[in-house]
């Protein structure tokens, strides 16, 4: 048992995990740890915000999906401290000494140095945010139907989504379909319909990592579902419930930040040259240069591979990476010592859903976009939830209610 | 519109429900109020606390539920005051008039002149102190596997439930089986096996509404768990982790309180003879002795129906006066002024299940235990779940993973 090789990993985000998954070896015991109980599947994050998914549906505890392996030790902790040079990880109740050390602890919510903005914004990172969002919106209709005074009603019934990469979009859509439609039936005082999603982003497109077509076509989609666009215009301040961009206030009961992420502090303990976000520069096969038993995977590196493609912060790239640190390990781990293989991206394609029956997809060179993209992100999530939970009947019902525009997890704890 | 008689109803439980569900008349419009935006399944709340279902799983919105009734206008609020000279209800941003009011707040936790055992321990009668009881167990387990201290590990993995009533009992024998069975694949350090559930109750049997024979026989059932019973047995002091009862002092980081129950304090607005847990002496026929318009009904009420029966505090009863007055109403909106006949109590039985397999049920002069009243008791659930809810397959699925121990729903956020 003491002469295996004890392997750390910080975080079980989509990194973490597959590394574990993919690492099983005689010679090697694992301890993970993580500051929840359970692997998110953040791609689904944002149904739990708006109704759709209960919590338990998109999260599974981490030691459940271990529960097989005698190998591996899961520890709910905060990694306060990494110390490279004695080999260490300090948690708020002790110290583990590692052979091996794999780091994913993925990005946080970012304000641009204007902390105090996060008082007044609710991100989306967490199952916790996730209900937060929900319960805050969901609460101001009822408020806005139980009142009869018209300017907080219309404060109540707008909702501020900053920032329009996926998370923003796909937010800014299902809040849409919500609000101005779902609710359309259930109120008798208010018009849900007259609701004002607004979504602002700095640069003057949406979803800028695709094509300026499928940008182009996701910002049709959007407008089409009645969201208020605001492009090309940074944030300027955000008080609690008013947010002003552009030299225009708006007063909202919710507001709702994407725009920004910066890797997690801790990663800051890593003796290696970071950027801007706080992502780490690491070598080509994802190993702090200088010390090749420490690696650092998924959305926190900052990593060119060796065929110029510079590695986006997704849940594809991290696992990987998971992946390929696995194989480098595991000959390790038999005694053989090669040179280590560079990390190599591969672009499966990305997807962003609007709302029922619009999505954009880019697949090599393959662009689509309204229902075929919709079918192939519905088609992809469910496989992979499947995959991840086995609850297929679960999924099932969750599609027909979505489809029929009468989500199942309609119901907050009053604040 | 105007000409029509506004029937206010307050709360949202079973009575109430049931009440607007059976009412719908050209001359009545109805307008329901309650603190939550959901009707909640009670009977199923303890699932939610030990992680086998989700929130949504047992709760509905309840403009959802009336979405197609016109006449019905739904309203999150706090009701303040009942004036039944003025025929008016307060709510938060505005008064109510009233033809008729239907009274069916419900009971709310009651610790017998203590109430600052309130902070040290957590209730059972909302999804907020299901979702609270679930994260306190499972955050309790996590914190006990991270350290390595004996004694702080031994007071983490201890559960201490007050009150062994069904809710009690049934919260005992499911924390059980949660913390010593379906933990027992999935920690390393700890030996979940060694978890200790504590059930204290001042009376000296368990069920006491039950037949001496089912009480003992529940009492098995639980010590055959590992339950430990602390019977006839009042609680004499809690303070933060630890309870006193019988000289004896458990330190624990759960105490869940199930022992006490009063009626919701608005209830003594109305002007009528109360009992000591606030239970309001109604008429005959459920109204309010000299307000022929106001109606109490479910737990609040405090009524030995004519056959001699007391009408017991559980939600068949609430469910049948609820049907009861909307009959009494729909005659009287007809114009019809017969006289109105009296609530008659029909016992259709009841039920507690203790674990998978186990459980005490009582339909008249019959008896049940074990596995066939186990089998009873999934059977009557799930067919009110479906018929309140239509998730057939989310409760198949539900019921497997309850048969094979693997709840679904071990997941919480980080407190």
């Amino acid at each position: 048992m003491e002469d295996k090789k004890h392997i750390v990993v910080l975080g079980a985000g989509f990194g973490g995990l597959t590394f574990v998954q993919k690492l099983q070896h005689p010679n090697a015991r694992i301890t993970i740890i993580d500051r929840q109980n359970h692997h998110l599947f953040q791609p689904l994050l944002y149904q739990v915000a708006t109704a759709g998914l209960a919590m338990p549906e998109i999260a599974e505890p981490i030691r459940t999906i271990f529960a097989k392996r005698e190998d591996v030790q899961v520890l709910m902790d905060n990694a306060e401290a990494i110390d490279v040079k004695n080999k260490t990880v300090r948690l708020t109740q002790q110290t583990l000494h590692y052979d091996y050390l794999v780091v994913g602890l993925g990005m946080i919510n970012s304000y641009f140095g204007n902390n105090e903005w996060a008082k007044h914004t609710i991100g989306l990172k967490s199952l916790g945010e996730a209900r937060r969002i929900r319960q805050r919106v969901l609460h101001a209709f009822e408020r806005a139907e139980a009142i009869q005074d018209e300017t907080e009603r219309k404060r109540l019934m707008t909702v501020v989504v900053v920032g329009a990469g996926p998370t923003g979009v796909e937010m800014a859509g299902a809040l849409s379909e919500l609000t101005k439609r779902v609710f359309k039936k259930d109120f008798r005082s208010i018009q849900p319909e007259q609701s004002r999603i607004v979504l602002v982003e700095a640069v003057d497109r949406v979803l800028t990592m695709y094509s300026e077509s499928s940008s182009a076509k996701a910002q049709a989609s959007l407008e089409r579902m009645g969201v208020e666009l605001h492009l090309g215009k940074p944030v300027e301040d955000i008080s609690e419930g008013r947010i002003t961009f552009g030299g225009e206030t708006i007063e909202a009961e919710s507001i709702i930040w994407t725009a920004g992420v910066e890797a997690n502090p801790l990663v800051k303990d890593l003796p290696v040259e970071h950027n801007r976000k706080g992502q780490v520069s690491v070598a080509a096969d994802c190993s702090i240069p200088g010390h090749p038993e420490v690696f650092a995977i998924g959305d926190i590196v900052d990593l060119t591979d060796p065929n110029g493609v510079r590695v986006p912060g997704v849940s594809p790239a991290a696992m990987q990476m998971g992946k390929h640190i696995a194989k480098i390990l595991r000959k390790e781990l038999d005694g053989q010592s090669d040179t280590r293989p560079a990390f190599t991206y591969l672009n499966k394609g990305m997807m962003a859903t609007i709302g029922r029956s619009a999505a954009v997809a880019e697949i090599g060179k393959l662009k689509f976009s309204g229902f075929p993209a919709w079918f192939l992100w519905l088609a992809v999530h469910l496989v992979f939830l499947i995959g991840f939970r086995n609850r297929l009947a679960v999924l099932i019902q969750w599609m027909f209610a979505y489809i029929k525009y009468r989500p199942g997890a309609r119901v907050f704890e009053k604040p």
